[in-house]
């Protein structure tokens, strides 16, 4: 299995070995994310797998089992990476839940519900901005007004999916009945170290925080920076700084103060003019905070506005705060929770009941399908970087887990 | 003589009135520069004044006097702008000279000295991050290594200067002997409210603040926002932001202090990666200090470097301190300052001493040259934007100090 799961790994990856010092590249609906998802096909297909491309282009590959009109049990996850990532964000899932039907193939199981291995679409939002689009579509979630969003070189999302053979105004067709799943897993590197520090072998993860984004905006005044007294100024960026630590240090001594983890990150900055002799007139931070209480975030961002208030008072410049996204954080379907601490009992795998922070497809196949997400190591929590590890023997882990999944979820009726 | 100056204003500015929402953008070695110098040429033709271009572009025009072989009287500044800039800084200086030589004329004096209207090439380092390239060349002070440094465009300044007409190699023979000129006094606009706070007619410079210039970078680590718990983060922006506020609180209490004024500014920034949901990994901040006073600035910029190892020792956090820049500043001519006093005497417009917070032509003239800074009132202290506005009332005050400043200086011996 560790040979196969190493080639496969390379093969997926479009490299003859994973040390790669500029990373890995396939951004979104480009053709190496096509190059990776026909390496995909063509190993499912040697595995006996039916290849099912829906209408956003992701795929499914399928192992009919004995009732093909069951709903499918099915794990995967996505073959794109941002711009000079790692080689196991989203592969590692589409990875080890190939390898498990091969396992499950080579032990002569077969499978009452028709198992499937899915290849979701541009799942980072590193090309257009928008994260998990095939995920999306599938589930139905997908708001179509998106497809002229442009990427960095101008071309909309709409005219991208059509270099790779697909029809945006197809995309809604990609949407999957209730019927068609059982159950959905996914399985993904940790990017943390929470399962490391705990001394366990994989997660199992409860809920995913999404985040509020805040944008704060400091309007001062410009002027010439040899010129102007410093009693005389309205400097923005002087005003607003305060706000980066303050955001740090709350969330730092909320999360001492309660045990469900928070955090909240002063993450981008844009300042006007930004040139060396002129005074900052306006700057603009963006602001993630995340957390699976949604409770909690809300409390971070009150928290914010009323610092920025309390800035306002307290100088001649003016803010303003404008929340960009406010998602419901997503729990996770309980029994499947159960079932996959159970199966890592089985294998002799100790799991971490943690939360996810960051976002994954399966956030949108909840919606619709009970559905559960696995965290295996990897290397310092190291992710979206091309030094990126996930060990052999911990993919080999996700590997029996995922098989364990299929053949307890498949095989009953 | 109103009229006149509104008129020529608008001409050398190549708009038919001043309400330009846009601003004026008359880069360095452009051909909008030379159709402004083209104006100044045609208008100083008229006056009766001799031109003269050196191998720069810098354009002298020229009124010989009784004694052609006696150094100039010389007076101007540049025609060049930023981008979006206003119409009044650099042209206002040579517009008022203009207005003085016409005063003179009409008056029929007849000089002993010769007397000379000069406009300087590329003053602003809005093009290639460089300035005065004209009065440079003119001090011998040019360092003609710098003719690779490109533009926003890619064009080198070799290139530039080679579209108007110019020829790099040759930049050197601009330089003029030490006897060459007598005197050079340079009349701008404030680009501050000093002499208005003060309640003056115009300003009289003491010196000019040139700047140190720090580039503080902090190298931190990046990490996912949403699964990097709060303690196991090395933020670069949350450990670098106290240092915004220091410098800004630091440099107000040294002005409370003691009486030399000093500012200081921490004008540009620059985070990487600068992503929504990557904590940054690294902050690199532009600091600009200035004074007439040395010590003061290296005073500021020590602070600076012992701050930095303050947050260094508090944090997992590392930094470095480049600095970029550190001119010594420049103190002008004695008598000269006291001689732009007396002339506003005689004109029964009073004069408020005092120091310049930006660089000027002046600058360089100053080292070969006996030579005196004029400040007129600007509206707001505004400068560098599209409403930038000085009065006709102060322009014409400033005709009147160039007028008596050539009748005291040229008449004699």
């Amino acid at each position: 299995m560790e040979e196969w799961l190493k080639d496969l790994l390379w093969r997926l990856n479009l490299v003859k070995n994973m040390n790669q010092p500029d990373g890995f590249t396939r951004l979104g609906y480009t053709p190496k994310e096509d190059e990776s998802i026909e390496v995909f096909k063509s190993e499912a297909k040697r595995l006996g797998l039916d290849i099912h491309e829906d209408a956003a282009g992701n795929v499914m590959a399928r192992w009919e089992g004995e009732n093909p009109d069951l709903p499918a049990v099915a794990s995967g996850s996505h073959l794109d990476t941002v711009v000079k990532g790692g080689g196991y964000d989203g592969l590692a899932g589409v990875l080890c839940a190939l390898g498990a039907v091969k396992k499950l193939k080579g032990d002569g199981f077969t499978p009452k519900h028709p198992i499937e291995v899915i290849a979701f679409r541009s799942e980072e939002s590193a090309r257009f901005g928008i994260s998990t689009i095939g995920s999306k579509a599938m589930t139905g979630l997908l708001d179509k007004s998106i497809g002229s969003v442009q990427d960095f070189e101008g071309i909309s999302i709409k005219e991208a999916v059509s270099h790779c053979g697909f029809d945006w105004d197809n995309f809604h067709k990609a949407e999957r009945s209730e019927k068609a799943i059982k159950t959905f897993v996914e399985l993904h590197i940790e990017q943390g170290t929470h399962i490391e520090d705990h001394d366990k072998d994989y997660g199992v993860v409860r809920g995913i925080a999404t985040p509020i984004r805040l944008k704060v905006t400091a309007n001062g005044k410009a002027g010439h920076t040899g010129t102007t007294p410093m009693h005389k100024r309205h400097d923005a960026f002087v005003a607003l700084s305060p706000l980066v630590e303050f955001v740090n240090s709350y969330t730092k001594q909320l999360n001492e103060k309660q045990n469900t983890p928070i955090v909240a990150t002063v993450s981008t900055v844009d300042l006007k003019p930004n040139v060396m002799n002129v005074i900052p007139s306006t700057v603009e931070v963006g602001i993630d905070i995340r957390s699976v209480s949604d409770e909690l975030k809300q409390e971070v961002a009150e928290a914010i506005r009323q610092k920025v208030k309390k800035i306002e008072g307290e100088t001649d410049v003016t803010f303003d705060v404008h929340e960009l996204v406010n998602n419901e954080s997503i729990l996770l379907d309980d029994e499947l929770q159960q079932s996959l601490v159970k199966i890592g009992e089985l294998e002799g795998l100790s799991p971490h009941l943690m939360d996810s922070g960051a976002g994954h497809d399966v956030m949108n196949m909840s919606v619709k399908w009970p559905s559960g997400l696995i965290f295996i190591p990897c290397e310092d929590g190291l992710s979206h970087h091309p030094d990126e590890f996930a060990s052999l023997a911990d993919l080999e882990k996700g590997v029996r887990l995922l098989t364990q999944y299929y053949l307890e979820t498949a095989k009953g009726v």
